[in-house]
């Protein structure tokens, strides 16, 4: 049933409950793509400055074919009920980064028409919050959890995929178990390693915190995120996340015992090296992806390689990979430079076309 | 003695011992200052690829007004002694990321000449090691820590000063023994912290790691880095270090111990909240600058903040804060919308142009 995102508007009137973040942004991309999109919020300045920004409006549908409940992890299992309950005819998701807890307080709570209940999880957000914060692109190239359970309906499943397509993000699919546990290493560890990172940055003098680089900001920038949501969320998935956190401890006094011995703090850096090698998306693609390699022969004098880069800069390929290889026995060393596959023919042209002896 | 990077040339040759990427990043941003730079690297390949990319050249130069060096922290001590013996009318200085040890082990050696070694270190670097990976603006707005000792000239001072400024990078002088306390919470903490995380990617099913978004990437993006170079930090600096490490082991024990009970997660999330917070540089300035707040009455109808906010944009002008203040008595919000004061009243006329209410 797949189908272009911009083909046709969503079927039928969604309705989106919690207008924060997630929820102002899942509003924005479905009305960018044409559909017609209901918004509600228990904070009404919430929900006024979602359709102020135009993430639709908040006069009530007649009748709703997806509900969408963005509201904060303990509030889900109840506001989902409610949803399942007011709008007989709708499909309802929700969008928490905990999926398994709901859908067994739904479950024993026997709530009717559970078969019209798929959670899902978009793995986008930011440490800002809010409807301000939102955008309707916040979901483009990036994964949209899609958790079925045994009861779950086609139907369920095909609206649901439609809605992740529609945003612009890529579908995965596991159970709401797997997910959690998924979300446990891939998210709430991060999180947590963040804070405890930031957190040590009390109780130093802050004229040390002049000397804080780069590599600080990008390890504690999700520590800034909203407490309270993410107490909510750890809470949530806490038995996951706890075995997680105990494996860290063991490195972490493995580190502390050890780092006397270099041999200890090498196989600790080790395990991160090759840990970092795991992760797909951005860098892994490009790291997995086809590479072709363009040789170029690069006389061997001061400023050459630089003109080279200039050159293959100003080509508008992207240099993946470099090697220099000085062949000692010649006046001439040869760069490989790794690209894209189908990128290669026309950076090997590019620097022809200026005089470089470039081939594949 | 201030000057303007560019304003003259470095006052006579520079030899860079060590072509890595820093190496080579200083050697580049000496070139393009307009520096006689010559380099040296125990390896002939860094060597010739960093003369290649126009750092300098590998021409031994008749003497040196300064020397840099470049080198894993395990050498710098021995590289700095056989320095100022072979230069005798230079400035040495280091960039490794630890000052004390070498310092120590400079005085305990007896090392003559020590009033010419200055210590110091750029805070900046990057996942990506050797000359490849260098750049002449590495440095530029970066920190660029100079630990003076005791003995130290003031021509000394004066021309590790030049360099850095030179470099671009902005000056914070302090004792060695602060500076290595200093990195160890800003920069080896945090190594270690990212290095944890992505270990900890091991032994989960790797389509799990589909789910991964960009707070994994940030958090462990330095994990990537040189494990052999970062084995020799953390060992040299490893005091300071597992002090630290031993209070992230505490708070984690907390978190383990209290999961249980969500006021100590939150207790946990809000240092790390309040710690991000203590982070100054690009976006504490953007928080801590003098803001000043554009009122914009916005009608309360839907896309109308959209709309707003394109205008705004198209202005040219960055918003550093936003709040949108419902006026429940009137049909009319209004949006604060907090910039640079600088830039506050071209924001307001360029709104005003574009038909907005808008006033300071």
């Amino acid at each position: 049933m797949s189908s272009a995102p911009q083909s046709r508007p969503f079927p039928g009137p969604v309705l989106v409950v919690g207008c924060g973040l997630v929820g102002t942004s899942v509003a924005l991309a479905l009305t960018r793509a044409g559909a017609d999109v209901h918004l509600r919020d228990a904070n009404p300045e919430h929900a006024r400055t979602a359709e102020m920004l135009g993430a639709g409006t908040l006069a009530k549908p007649e009748a709703a074919a997806l509900v969408v409940v963005a509201v904060p992890p303990d509030y889900v299992a109840e506001v989902v009920a409610d949803a399942l309950g007011e709008w007989p005819d709708a499909i309802v998701t929700d969008v928490a980064s905990v999926k398994l807890p709901p859908l067994q307080a739904l479950a024993a709570a026997g709530t009717e028409g559970l078969e019209r209940y798929l959670g899902s999880h978009p793995m986008a957000g930011s440490e800002r919050s809010g409807p301000t914060a939102a955008s309707d692109n916040l979901f483009e190239g990036r994964a949209w959890a899609i958790t079925p359970h045994a009861a779950v309906s086609e139907l369920a499943l095909e609206r649901v995929r439609d809605l992740a397509r529609t945003a612009g993000a890529t579908l995965v699919e596991m159970p709401p178990d797997e997910h959690d546990v998924a979300v446990a290493r891939v998210s709430h560890l991060p999180q947590v390693m963040s804070v405890l990172t930031a957190a040590r940055l009390h109780g130093g003098p802050t004229d040390h915190l002049a000397l804080a680089g780069q590599g600080l900001r990008d390890v504690t920038r999700i520590a800034g995120s909203d407490p309270a949501l993410w107490r909510q969320i750890l809470y949530a998935n806490r038995l996951p996340l706890v075995e997680l956190l105990r494996g860290v401890r063991d490195d972490l006094d493995e580190l502390l015992d050890g780092i006397e011995r270099r041999q200890v703090i090498e196989d600790v850096l080790g395990r991160g090296v090759s840990g970092t090698q795991l992760i797909p998306g951005k860098h892994g693609e490009e790291r997995t992806a086809a590479l072709a390699t363009v040789f170029v022969q690069v006389p061997d004098q001061p400023g050459e390689l630089g003109r080279l880069f200039r050159d293959t800069g100003q080509s508008g390929v992207n240099i993946e990979d470099l090697r220099i290889d000085h062949d000692l026995g010649r006046p001439v060393g040869v760069a490989e430079i790794a690209v894209r596959s189908e990128r290669a023919v026309e950076l090997a042209d590019a620097l022809t076309e200026r005089g470089w002896t470039a081939y594949l």
